[in-house]
């Protein structure tokens, strides 16, 4: 070997064996990640906010470098062009997205888990890690279908069952829900041996119907229409049912729209609830929807990514009931159960129908192998279960109680916020811990209650362009952060933009939500949208 | 507040703010990782493997409990139940599957990540992630594509394409290429307003034709059928094409598959080459792939989850030749790139391919924004483009290319030692880094040489259950591992099992590898296997 070659060897040799330097940068960073990570995201983080192109300039090259990089020089790049210009998703002031501060022992437990490196697809590369998934799966379950204890026993480790699938995140989920659900219906009989051997064209076909149709209110998240996509459904056949004031699914549209599809032999795959809207935090009537769907013979899947940990509260558990009749439920880690971004469950009310997606492979998945990638969508997966457990045990029932408690008081403070300043209005109530308001001086709000229907819509045009403004002027300005959304409100004659809150970082003060409507109102007599307002008249 | 809530409420705001102590059992081990990972895996883990049910009873209970716990309870619990039962899939000697030990930065820079918690759904959780991520999409884009510099500028950052998609994993790479690709072939035209709208059974009655296939080599990845399963293409038409001595896909094979299925009027949809096949390293003949994929006018998919890094080398990378011709290419990071578990990549040659299954939100992923969930099958997802990033700066092209070599040079040194070996077989010659053989003694093969087909296969049937069980008391052993898989082999007859060795840890060294040979010949001395030899006569 060319004695250059050997030295590099030597260095790639020490790049796989030897720990970076506590004095070096990147050490320096981890110590200083680990002693104080909330001081370290204040003090790496730049508040205002570089226009993206600025930052793009430093990730144009398109060549791999050739040569090896210094460590400490990489890392000095990252600190100045990456992390600097991140997002501080974990500020108590941001309270737009459904992101949080993190329990501190999530960093370390994060660590040993990538130090590990299981591969959860197949025990050989996951051992103890493939029991404790399965413990978490039926952990959820158990909150979510309080099934008796012994129900648990003769499934939770049973090779030919699992009581759900972990994955990166809801979208996973959800489609995964869905798959079963699809798989389940066209199911192999007889001859016809099931839509994941035939396809679907044959199934439709064998079952003698012209279409497979998913329902949700308007309010469904966008995943759905992922799914619709990839499963061969159609977005055309993601039927999205009109609300009510209450951001609920309207239960006698649901049923027109379900008559319209029957007669033109379109078979309802599946109803899907939602237990936390992703825009304004609703659920829908669960329980009416379960009893529907019984009527249907269909498949009940209840999206709750973000609101499925309401169940821990006593107290406001009851808002979700329904959700035990549920044969499938999204539940997103990353969100409130505060596990780091990536961790998704979708949970199965009967152990077996993951038999309907069931695969294998001959070098791993074998039959009667306890292997979880037999039955996940996704394959080669990272042990992020160990997150969730550690959750689950340290946090415990109750402490997610309260911090279910604490969010949902917290919309509501900021609620009567919102309804006491006479300059801004609520334009959706939290039932659960989100909220969405706008900016509308009083006297404008005088004005619309008078206004006819070409005036309303020339003024809300106006407000529109107003909040998107403010949105924006607020996030770049980098101290506090809101998000926006259009909401199709009826009471409002159509489309409005809104600005939209999610309460769950547990940092966050009633000050500060005092804070964000302060900011906002100075924002708003910058002179671009004191111009808008002024158009108003 | 009653008193006991606020107690809790406190405990909670420490558990979001409070760091660990150095000395506390968490602390201790976040240390022990941070100053030496692989001396903390050695300690940590048992080699002894416990039989999977003794685990199981550690992770049990259905119940979240009630009352938190203290971290350092629950880190004990950690150390002894889970890491301590865990797979040590750094070990130089683990060469069975496709973990390796990971280089130190990686560490530290995961942990970074994760603190960071961004979201690279949108750019308002993930800003400079989210230029960051593209710069790596088109750095593997030119390792691929090689196209010249000034390609990329207009592209690179542009809100209205992407040279690629972000992922868990090479599973949910292949379906998001199989994706687009059955989406492009559905594209709207006219009043038909495309797949993604109208579904996939009006969207075969619309082009006239009975089904839809995907074509690939027997040799094909397991996720292939997830993917025609999904995409309701069914599963019988993901047709596996027979391979010839080198496992390669047999060309004549294809086409007259291929024409069979013209025949039945069944549209190719996409063929699959493999650069790297799971099982045997191998690589299809992706040039001749490409020109009978260009005559059929179907999109051409290259599964180089494994294999991809092989681009690195100068000395190699003339083995893919042809992949630059591939419409869609999967790469997955957590395999040669060394990066930690999820994380995956496809990457499309024409960087408009995956408006294709483009979808929006009101609230995120509006039209004319950067957002890279836009065209990504996973809605959130955490900032693992960071590691891919940091893989190609600090190693650099030089680095991987030396891995690559250094992975390949070694896998044929093994191949010699069990050439060498009286009593193994080599079953498939690597190509790339990966082989298998099986334990045979010398007198055995040579019976097998003369054996009539029936003996063949008595003693074939014998060899199998030798090799299963050697492959499971050597993993039990916990010194060193390797995998096992069936492969259909010609010259065999039919299906063997075969011992199977991934060689990329650059910490495997020679010595390792025979120790691996003479572990499993002192296995085949125990009594339930040497009864098995003797049973062969």
């Amino acid at each position: 070997m060319p004695n250059k070659a050997r030295a590099t060897l030597e260095t790639l040799y020490r790049i796989f064996t030897v720990p970076e330097a506590p004095d070096s940068t990147l050490g320096s960073i981890d110590h200083a990640i680990t002693d104080d990570v909330a001081g370290f995201l204040r003090n790496h983080i730049v508040a205002v906010e570089r226009p993206l192109e600025e930052i793009e300039a430093s990730f144009s090259s398109c060549a791999i470098p050739e040569e090896p990089t210094y460590v400490s020089d990489y890392t000095e790049f990252v600190k100045e062009n990456l992390v600097a210009q991140s997002v501080h998703t974990a500020a108590p002031g941001f309270v737009g997205h459904m992101t949080s501060a993190l329990p501190y022992f999530m960093l370390p437990l994060a660590r040993l888990m990538t130090a590990l490196n299981q591969n959860l697809v197949k025990v050989e590369t996951s051992k103890a890690f493939t029991p404790m998934e399965r413990q978490v799966l039926a952990m959820l379950h158990h909150l979510i279908y309080r099934c008796p204890d012994d129900f648990y026993p003769p499934w939770m480790h049973n090779s030919q069952a699992a009581l759900g699938a972990f994955c990166s995140g809801g979208t996973i989920a959800n489609i995964t829900a869905l798959w079963v659900a699809r798989n389940r219906l066209f199911a192999p009989e007889g001859e016809f041996r099931g839509i994941a051997q035939e396809g679907l064209a044959r199934s439709l076909r064998h079952r003698g119907i012209d279409g497979i149709a998913v329902l949700v209110s308007e309010r469904g998240h966008y995943s759905l229409g992922k799914a619709a996509d990839l499963l061969g459904i159609g977005r055309d056949h993601l039927i999205r049912v009109p609300i009510n004031e209450q951001n609920r699914i309207d239960l006698q549209a649901l049923r027109n729209e379900c008559r319209r599809l029957q007669d033109r032999n379109i078979r309802p795959l599946a109803l899907v609830g939602i237990a936390g809207t992703t825009e304004t935090g609703n659920v829908d009537p669960l329980g009416a929807m379960a009893d529907l769907a019984a009527e249907l013979g269909c498949h009940f899947h209840v999206d709750a990514a973000w609101g499925g940990p309401t169940l821990f509260s006593d107290r406001h558990r009851h808002l979700l009931a329904g959700i035990e009749r549920a044969d499938s439920v999204t539940i997103d880690a990353h969100k409130q159960l505060y596990v780091p971004m990536g961790a998704g469950m979708v949970v199965f009310k009967d152990p077996t129908a993951v038999s309907a997606i069931e695969h294998h492979a001959a070098y791993i998945l074998r039959h009667g192998s306890k292997d979880l990638g037999s039955h996940t969508l996704e394959g080669s997966r990272p042990g992020k279960a160990l997150l969730v457990h550690a959750g689950l045990s340290i946090i415990g029932r109750k402490g997610y109680e309260l911090l279910i408690d604490l969010g949902i008081e917290r919309a509501r403070t900021f609620a009567d916020l919102i309804d006491r300043h006479p300059d801004f209005e609520l334009t959706s109530r939290p039932e659960l811990n989100i909220l969405t308001y706008r900016y509308c001086p009083a006297a404008v709000q005088q004005r619309l209650a008078e206004a006819d229907p070409d005036e309303r819509d020339r003024i809300n045009g106006l407000l529109d362009q107003v909040c998107q403004l403010l949105q924006k002027y607020q996030r770049e300005a980098g101290k506090t952060f809101v998000s926006r959304t259009r909401l199709r409100i009826s009471r409002y004659g159509g489309e409005i933009t809104v600005l939209r809150s999610v309460l769950a970082n547990p940092l966050t003060t009633d000050e500060i939500l005092a804070s964000v409507l302060e900011e906002q109102c100075e924002i708003v007599r910058q002179p671009e949208i004191h111009a808008l307002l002024e158009q108003i008249g």
